[in-house]
C-alpha cells in the first residue's frame, strides 16, 4: 500500500456492506476437516469428535488504543489481530482451528484498505492453519474496530489452565521478552521525527528484530507442538500479552501459590539490551511490564527439568513457592515483591 | 438508570480494566452442562458430544450506527445485543448455549452505565438459557462498540441452512413483521420532539408493541422448540434482521430457486397498520424493508402443510418456484419483482 503511488480507490459506501463482506470473503478455503460450514450462512458449523473440547477466545483491537495506523500497515494489523487471538488458544495448550472476524470501519477507509487488512488476516490464517468461518462488517462513526473470536480444540486431559501450578514447579517462558515494547518505542520516536520532518528517512536496520516483534508478532503454536513432542504437559500456562509480571501474577493467583522469579534468568534479545541503553530504560522493567510479546509462560513439574533445560526455545526463570506472594530475585541478591504493571492500562483483558 | 436521581458514579478509568471485567463477570453461573470453563482463563471450554456440531455466530453493534443511547436504555441495549446473536443460531435450527461479549467504551461511560449494559446481557442469558463464557473489555476513543459471539449446538442432520429450499416448498414466517421499524419511527419522532421541548412527556401507550419490538426484541428460540415438537424440519431457514425481502433473496439465492410472496399473507400487527397510516408509510414496504424483526423465515415441504397451517405462530406467505426470480404477488393481482431494500444500509451482514 505504501509503495502504490497511483492506487485506484473504491469507497466502501459505493459497494454496500453485503457486497463488501462477500467480496472480502470470496475464495476462502476451509482447510480443517472440522470446519463444516464457513462464511455465508447464519452461523459457522464446526464438527467435533467425541472426546475433544472446543475452546473459544475473543479480543478487540481498537484504533487509537491498540493500534496506530500511522505506523502500522493494515496488512500487518490484520495479521497481528489474528495472532493475538490464536495466542490465547495456544495458551490453553490447544490448537486453533477457526476464527470469526468482525470489523467496524468509518467511511474514510477505502475498499483497498480493507482488502489490505484482510490480506493480513488471510495470511495469518494460512501460516497458522486456521479457517476464517464467519464475521461481520459494519460502519462506524469514526475509526476502525476489529473483533476476532478464535476457536480451538484439544483433548480434555491435555487442556492447560492458569490454575494448575503446584509448589516447586518450574516457571518457564518461551522466546525472549521486551522486544515488542522496544519496537513500539522505536516506531513512536520515528513517528515524532516524521511529524517534524516528513522527508526524514528512518533507518530501522539496527532495530529490525524489535520492529518486527511489534508489527508482526507471532503466536507460539510451535511451542504447543514442541511440548507435545517432548511429552511435557505443563501444569499451568498463560500467554504474555500484558508483560511478564502481570501474567505471573495471574498465573500464581489462579494457582493459589507464589513464585520466585530470577532477574538474571529473564531472556532478553541483544537488541533489547542495546536499545534499552539508548532509551535509558531498565531492561528488566521492560520485560516485566512491556507486554505484547505473545510468548507462553508456563509451569512444569520438577521431573520435567531434563526435557526443558537444554531446549533453546525455553528459559527456566524461576519456581513456584508455597507462599502466595511472588518475588523478583534481583541480580544484586535482593528480593522485591512483584507488582502488576501493565505498561499500558488500555491493554485488553483476555478471557 | 433513568429513575435514579442521585446515582453514585464510578469512572471506568479509576477501576482499571482487569478489575472491570472481573467486576462485571463476577457471580456468573455456568448453566449448560457443556460449558466446562467460562470467564477467567484464556479461552472458554465447551464440551461436545460425539454427534453434535458447534455453531458460531458473531455480530457487532456500534453506537450511532446500530443504536442511539438517547432512547435506547443500556439495559435494553445489552439485552438486544445478545438476542440479535442468538437469533442467528436459532436460524440454523440450533440451540444457543454460550456467548462471549466484548465491549469497547470511551471514558464518558461510568461503571454504573456498563453494569446496566451487563444487566441486560445477563438477563438475556437467563431468559434464553445461555452462558456468558468469555469476553474482553477495552477502551475506545469515542462511543461504544459491542461484539458478541454466540455458540450453539445441534445434531448434524437437524442443522438447517439457507440453501435447502426446493421447488414448491412453502415459505413460512413466524410472528409478525414491521413492528420494530415502526417502533424506531415513533422513538425517532419523540427524540426530535424532546430536542425542541425537553419537558415534553411522550405518550407511547398506543405504540407499546412497536416500541417494545424495537427496544426489547426477542429471538425465536420457541420456534425452534415448536418445530421440534411438530416434527417439522425446515428445508431452509434464515432470521429476519434486514427486512423480509432482503432475507427472502438471501434464501432463494442460496437455494437456487425463486419464490412467490403473497402481499395479503404478510402478517402485520394492528399497531403496525395504524401507525403506518399515521406516518403515511406503506405497510407492505415496511414489512419488506423494515428489518430488526428477528422472526424466522423458513421453507417446509408441502407435506408439512397440515402441521403448520393452523399454528398461530406461523404464517404461510408464499411458495418456492423453479424460476430464479422472486415476485411479490400484490393485493391487486399484480406481480412485482422482489428487490433487496434493507431500510438501513448500515445494517450488519451476519454470518
Amino acid at each position: 500500500m505504501i509503495e502504490d503511488k497511483q492506487p485506484s480507490r473504491t469507497s466502501i459506501s459505493s459497494l454496500g456492506e453485503f457486497k463488501l463482506i462477500k467480496h472480502l470473503t470470496q475464495n476462502l478455503d476451509l482447510n480443517n476437516e472440522t470446519s463444516d460450514l464457513g462464511v455465508g450462512d447464519d452461523a459457522a458449523v464446526i464438527d467435533v469428535s467425541d472426546k475433544n473440547k472446543v475452546l473459544v477466545s475473543t479480543d478487540f483491537l481498537v484504533e487509537g488504543i491498540h493500534f496506530n495506523l500511522s505506523y502500522m500497515p493494515l496488512k500487518h494489523l490484520g495479521y497481528k489481530a489474528v495472532v493475538v487471538n490464536l495466542s490465547d488458544i495456544y495458551a490453553m495448550n490447544a490448537i486453533a482451528q477457526q476464527i470469526t472476524v468482525s470489523i467496524a470501519i468509518s467511511n474514510r477507509f477505502t475498499l483497498e484498505a480493507v482488502e489490505e487488512l484482510y490480506e493480513g488476516i488471510k495470511l495469518a490464517c494460512k501460516v497458522y492453519g486456521v479457517d476464517l468461518v464467519g464475521g461481520d462488517t459494519t460502519s462506524s462513526q469514526s475509526g476502525m474496530v476489529i473483533s476476532i473470536t478464535a476457536l480451538g480444540q484439544q483433548e480434555d486431559s491435555k487442556i492447560v489452565k492458569r490454575s494448575g501450578a503446584k509448589n516447586n514447579d518450574l516457571l518457564v517462558v518461551s522466546g525472549d521478552l521486551g522486544a515488542a515494547y522496544m519496537g513500539f518505542q522505536v516506531l513512536e520516536r520515528e513517528r515524532q521525527v516524521f511529524e517534524v520532518n516528513p522527508n526524514a528517512q528512518p533507518d530501522l536496520e539496527q532495530y529490525s528484530y524489535l520492529v518486527e516483534r511489534q508489527l508482526k508478532p507471532e503466536a507460539r503454536k510451535d511451542v504447543v507442538q514442541l511440548l507435545k513432542e517432548l511429552e511435557v504437559l505443563p501444569t499451568s500456562m498463560i500467554d504474555i500479552s500484558d508483560g511478564l509480571s502481570s501474567e505471573i501474577l495471574h498465573l500464581t493467583k489462579a494457582s493459589g501459590h507464589g513464585c520466585k522469579l530470577y532477574e538474571d534468568k529473564i531472556p532478553l534479545d541483544p537488541q533489547v539490551i542495546s536499545s534499552c541503553e539508548e532509551f535509558q530504560l531498565d531492561s528488566t522493567m521492560v520485560a516485566l511490564s512491556g507486554g505484547e510479546d505473545y510468548e507462553l509462560l508456563f509451569t512444569v513439574d520438577q521431573n520435567d527439568f531434563e526435557k526443558i533445560k537444554a531446549n533453546p526455545n525455553f528459559s527456566i526463570i524461576g519456581h513456584m513457592t508455597e507462599d502466595s506472594v511472588s518475588y523478583l530475585m534481583t541480580r544484586g541478591g535482593g528480593q522485591l515483591e512483584l507488582k502488576a504493571q501493565g505498561w499500558d492500562s488500555t491493554e485488553a483483558q483476555e478471557s
